[in-house]
């Protein structure tokens, strides 16, 4: 379907390699973070032999991470490598003077048609756990086709609490419906049934554990991307609920189940100091399927450092890697970051 | 179906004629508010050419505004001019000493019966933003067939934060299966597939944009009145949710998406300080759907004053309707208004 | 199916009465608090002839009350009188130290199986509203087959607010799909229609009545024990909506519909200061109904003592069953409580 675009694509992708990463600004408050960015069809696996085709930005889902500082200038370009028009807006930027970079196809842009490119220019504000999404035909894009990823904004002035966290994780949560796994262009439907469920666009088994040692302060990041509310439980620990769509909240609030709707982004931060191996899980129980086989889905261990797991250990052999939940790429700093765990394989 | 009813029916309009509008009353602190209102069966149109039969407050949907003072004495007579029986419940009315006003069919009341009618009386407290609505068949009368009003009660005290507001719209949210558009006295069943999606009865693009100028204070009321949650996600600008079902909250937050169960009201308040086209709409991607026809269902526009809209904004050709959100009557003060946009046809 | 377990019930079922009850430990700050738990498969009546298939606790749905002191040691026994593979979760424990005892088959342990037992040990924080469930495909044995009930939690230091309660209800709220209710070992997949809904294990009109007297100071603990989100509205009345999780909310807060998602629990709190008979309700309206029936489903009467009922009233001739929400038991203090009411007919 693409294959008219193979040659853009491939100038597409060499401009984002050679345009990524920071250019200090002229002032020393504030940095141009400039970046080129691709949106390809691309078959990525959700579990198992479940794929699924998605229009992914930077041939990956999530795409990539934007973690920034608070003032920024942002530019992204990007290049639209699919059959189908598309847009961005950047959830949670206040766009202050800039209304016609939110990225709304009818409203402040025409949309970005196949084969075009359109950039984008603003300053990152307000701080806090953004994102990013396609903003045409979002019960298809949004839902079924991967067009999500994370933008962080780091604070000038952080919080107190947010100042002790040694592991910052961010967690997407979304929803597929297999059927129209390989209908790109299609879907997105009232009634649809849906029967994948992912964090960071993978579902148990075949997501990752969340590492931490004894006297981590522990942030987690959740991000509603998808369809429907997940009702995210952690064992073993109270989560300090301290920010909402990025915002310090006024009262923060202990639970141990926290429900996220679509859009909505909180972070959560709590101390690791019960060591052993705790399940963190949707607790919509139909929400820790994979199709029709039980406990899959929206589920992760929480894994501390030291504990030697049981034989029937469901991941005693699960190789890690490490930066699924982008933690290590929050270690480094701001920047723009792609994660190959992320990639899928390009769709001719 | 209604043909046995129809001088009764003209009576009662002319009634309603008579009696709407304020009496005060004796003491100088209170008024008595009586109303006549008729629930007629009404086709009204969701969007495009997507009509649905309904049970109609004075043959609209919502029903008329009640707009009254904390204390205020409220005598609405209802006469059910439909061929089923139906009973008003005033949501989050305390109906201090009067639990037989209180509109619940087998518990407070018999329901009121075909060709009866029924006076309810009672006390308007606590203030806030409550709403209205049929309690029989609930899964049907509310959820189908558009038995629901915005019921304001402006507070003796109000805060400081909302004596601030120079604009105040009403947003109810709601939720309809087409496949029983043209089946009054069915539908509401388990498995129901909700595919059309309503602001105040109208989908977009059918429904209005809501409009403000550059230092507005801008307060928007959103009511649960439909059966599925809705995430409200505004661009540009971070909502102060300032108000849970009436009471002002005691830790008011920000944030830029909100999630509304069904019953529920949130008021949100935000300064109008960042001029342009901004999206107002559901975060559930599938509620942005008119059937199988993407981005209309719950989604607006919030237009500043001398914003110049590109060529490409759907909106450009637009015809304005000042009070699709009430607002027009909200800044009349209190008084029972009805709403010519809001009216249906008569079903014979 | 379970016959070859048959003589093995009845020992268990023997242990179960002989080590019930609170063994004092040799402090006096903490009980011993021993339990012996069968699973059973039981038959229980959700409505009218509306029957389940369920793996009970102790043979009831709801379990059995767990009333215990914060810092008392649990100790219970469970053994496995079904067909299939089981665990128990004990939602909102801390397992400070004791993290294999937090019940995940796959990661903290090996499934109970058939005609097998395991012995939890923990120590009950922190305070509050926790509860107990199943953690083996929670999909089926959650949501479809009853296996939870509630853990209550009395502080050491309560708060001033709940100091002052003199009525306590436990309120589990879930959902089921009657296409799975003879079908144990199967169900609970995406695209499942729910359509019972309940309160403690029964719908509407057989479940109970909440009654209270004018003076009363009421706290309803609100369980999210099912697959979907609840939006609980209590008329007449005023919530302060004080405990999340089992936690002290820093900022109580007013409502009169309350959200309730799996997994979450919420106490909230108000003066019975409005005599008369007032429906408590989910104000999801689709969850009102028993299979096609209106007018069913998560639905209650909170009445108050010396209150005469009209003939209309659908309850005039209820038989009334006391501790229903398990107030009878609540009010004797720390205990393990079984409850006749909810027991089922085992199923041979």
């Amino acid at each position: 379907m693409t294959s008219r675009f193979s040659s853009f694509r491939r100038l597409a992708a060499l401009a984002a390699f050679c345009t990524a990463g920071v250019l200090l600004s002229s002032t020393a408050a504030a940095a141009v973070r400039k970046y080129d960015m691709n949106i390809e069809d691309t078959r990525i696996t959700l579990v198992e032999k479940q794929q699924y085709h998605t229009f992914a930005f930077s041939g990956q889902v999530p795409g990539p991470l934007f973690f920034v500082d608070e003032g920024d200038q942002v530019e992204v370009n990007v290049n639209n490598v699919t059959a189908l028009p598309h847009s961005i807006h950047w959830h949670g930027m206040l766009q202050k003077g800039t209304w016609k970079m939110d990225g709304i196809a009818g409203t402040t842009q025409a949309p970005i048609q196949p084969g075009e490119s359109f950039t984008y220019k603003f300053i990152a504000e307000p701080s806090g756990t953004m994102w990013y999404h396609c903003h045409v035909n979002v019960n298809e894009h949004v839902v079924l086709r991967g067009m999500w990823g994370p933008f962080i904004v780091r604070p000038k002035k952080p919080t107190a609490l947010e100042k002790t966290v040694t592991k910052d994780f961010i967690m997407m949560l979304s929803d597929w419906d297999s059927k129209w796994a390989d209908k790109p262009g299609f879907g997105g439907l009232p009634g649809d049934k849906f029967d994948y469920f992912t964090i960071n666009g993978k579902s148990f088994p075949d997501n990752q554990p969340l590492r931490v040692k004894q006297g981590d302060v522990v942030r987690m990041r959740f991000i509603g991307a998808g369809d429907l509310v997940h009702s995210i439980h952690l064992h073993g620990h109270v989560m300090t609920v301290a920010f909402k769509d990025g915002f310090p909240l006024p009262a923060p609030y202990k639970a141990d189940t926290l429900a996220v709707a679509p859009g909505e982004r909180y972070d959560v931060i709590f101390t690791a100091d019960n060591p052993g191996l705790w399940m963190i899980h949707d607790h919509v129980d139909s929400h820790v399927m994979n199709g029709d086989r039980p406990m899959g889905g929206i589920m992760s261990v929480l894994e501390y450092e030291g504990i030697k797991p049981d034989d029937f250990y469901d991941w005693k052999k699960k190789k890690f890697e490490p930066n699924f939940y982008y933690e290590e790429s929050l270690k480094k700093g701001p920047g723009i970051y792609t994660n190959d765990g992320f990639k899928g394989q390009a769709v001719q």
